[in-house]
């Protein structure tokens, strides 16, 4: 299983308080835990050229996490393409926090994926799908003391899967963690994850993320999709 | 209710013999039945100024249908990208026949939208949800003598609703009927329907499209949608 | 439109202050805003030979309302059996509160029902399908100041359609409208609805009942449920 | 992993036609090329005290087939009872064939499971969910030469995931491959399987089960399905 860690890398370079929760960059923390589950972990950013998505990186690219925040309007149009079209072959996709307005997702699901949002609050995240391989080892609610709010209404397509359910002490409710089939790629997205916190350092929230990868391995990558025009059934 | 009937209205004018089964274009066809069940109908072609999709007829436009198939390159995106945003903010949409690779279908799906296809074939249409708004007083199962075979695999995200299964004496299946919501509009894609054959005189097929109209109409349809910043309840 | 509303009718002819809250009893001040609304409505309670629920009761009541909470165990199975069958058939259903846990709704789910609960709590629920006719004329949250917990996981099958999603005060979070097809039949279950408060004096939650009673009717309730063994299509 | 093959074991014993497509029975048949994929198997039988699924035999169970048809009135309703308990709790259920009638299925699905058919025709399945675990190794389509039709209107609640649909000759289509969640267990409803053709010896009907097994296994079996009523989240 071969994963590629895509961050923009912005905020953590930019601001000396994020820097310190994530000296190596959310990328690094979120490689350092699934290299500890035993996954083949690539990273790339923003300023890589390409974004570090070559299509040599992209071809032997399993499942693709993608965080985003500030810069989503500076990720290159063809490369939105190459990665959507990917997905739609097959290849997994997992998508972090404010990676919900990340032009690759919103071409994904269609819609504004819009949500409302307020800068500080507190969350307890609830399991409603115990056996659902992303839940595997999760408990039934677990609280992150500090995480942005994301609240409903959330403007996305019905998912296939709601696994977990957020709850804000502000009076909130949000779809947190919620799984998408597009073509033949396989697709979660999961809200928490906010940079001015220590999310990623959370080993719920790690053994989620690492549960989403596994989940999100394709039995097959397609070489092309195509409209074929096939003789009628022999009688 | 107010509905506006889009055609692209090029093979009714190039071919005679599909001028023969539509003299006045299949949105001449549709807004007729549409006409007689009582409807407001408009009715808006590609050749038309903006495709005859101006902010005026889309801002009184309840229930949009789409039927293209050779020109949807020839669909300018800027209004591709009004439609969307109607769609969005509350618009019903229903996609009729070779509509599955539409610009405003395509990007609102997320996928390709691609099939496999035949030219001629005999299709038998099976109603698997019988209460179904859209499938009153439509028969369990019902026969097109002629229609272009559309075959699984579909690319389209998993519908929200499969009402109508489509069986074709080739050997193919297909979701023939599928419900999505995407943002507050809810849109249904319908497959019947190619240019050559008289599909849309079949009283039964008529039906099924006065009542998806009926269905897609919006409770409301919203001024903007946005990303709120609201404060906490207060407790 | 001729909806039955079926009360057990027990809290508030034991406890004086329920009786103060709903003086004709949960039923009656169902039946009253329905009756407002236009909507042809019947009543029957636990303590009437065979519930209220007779044959031709039943086969004229195109929705019935269900509330129940101590004496589920108190309903007779054959009269079970007979509701669980015209749902089937086409009938709507609308399980109010703690009707989760009734005979019917349980059979059609096949599941246990069960969920977490808390005695008082405050409840702020959010609508997030604006589209559903279930949810015309609803705001996009609103507060209900005293309300039982019921809380995630709530053991239901996935729901076709989640329309509401409700946040408590204490930390739990429910999916508190929801919609399922079993059979021909339309259902929505719908939390809101402890007997010790004026819940359904409420008019949000009144339109809501009201607006899911449209929803649920049926085109058709058909005669029987078989297993037909059809010739093969002439070809 | 240790699946138990259930069999009513009727027709292999009474009828010598039968019993020369499966000498060892279906559930021998079945076991068979479970146990070369590596999985650990015991099989039960209609005939074996407590239909050979005692407690210690569920206890040890995480995926249980059932393949049941003319005998589905003689399963005891304790046996189903408890069956139904594990699987609400997480024990994995893999349903063939003409077992959409036996109890345990329709009590955990709550509609008749009722469906058309007819002896014996020609079915091509179409798999158009190519990514998912159960279709892991599977063919975009393949072909049965003799089976039995089944066909829509399939009574069966809306499934989580289509991953399979039957094409047959007669004019009929099926949802032929299904899966629903009930409470923590994963249930999925495969078609094909008439007690007269050699169905469970053709090679990728093997694979589709042998991966279903693979797929419904849990992450955890609960011990008991209650009802909390926690205190309110400190803050």
């Amino acid at each position: 299983m071969k994963v590629t860690v895509w961050n923009e890398y912005v905020h953590e370079q930019e601001h000396e308080h994020i820097k310190t929760v994530y000296p190596k960059g959310i990328h690094g923390a979120i490689a350092d835990f699934l290299v500890k589950a035993g996954i083949s972990v690539k990273t790339a950013t923003l300023d890589m050229p390409e974004h570090g998505l070559t299509d040599d990186v992209l071809e032997e690219t399993d499942v693709l996490i993608w965080w985003g925040h500030c810069a989503h309007e500076k990720v290159d149009d063809a490369i939105v393409a190459k990665v959507k079209d990917r997905v739609l072959r097959g290849m997994g996709l997992v998508v972090l926090h404010s990676g919900h307005h990340s032009k690759v997702f919103k071409s994904l699901m269609g819609t504004t994926c819009n949500l409302m949002w307020r800068d500080n609050d507190r969350e307890r995240i609830w399991c409603i799908e115990p056996n659902h391989p992303i839940a595997k080892g999760v408990p039934l609610h677990f609280e992150l003391e500090n995480e942005e709010m994301y609240g409903e209404r959330f403007d996305i397509p019905q998912p296939d899967e709601v696994i977990f359910l957020g709850w804000f002490s502000g009076g909130e409710v949000f779809r947190s963690g919620c799984t998408f089939k597009r073509g033949l790629g396989k697709i979660f997205y999961f809200q928490p994850g906010h940079e001015t916190f220590p999310v990623y350092h959370n080993e719920i929230i790690q053994r989620i993320i690492t549960n989403a990868c596994l989940w999100a391995k394709p039995n097959v990558i397609s070489e092309e999709l195509g409209c074929p025009n096939p003789a009628p059934l022999e009688v």
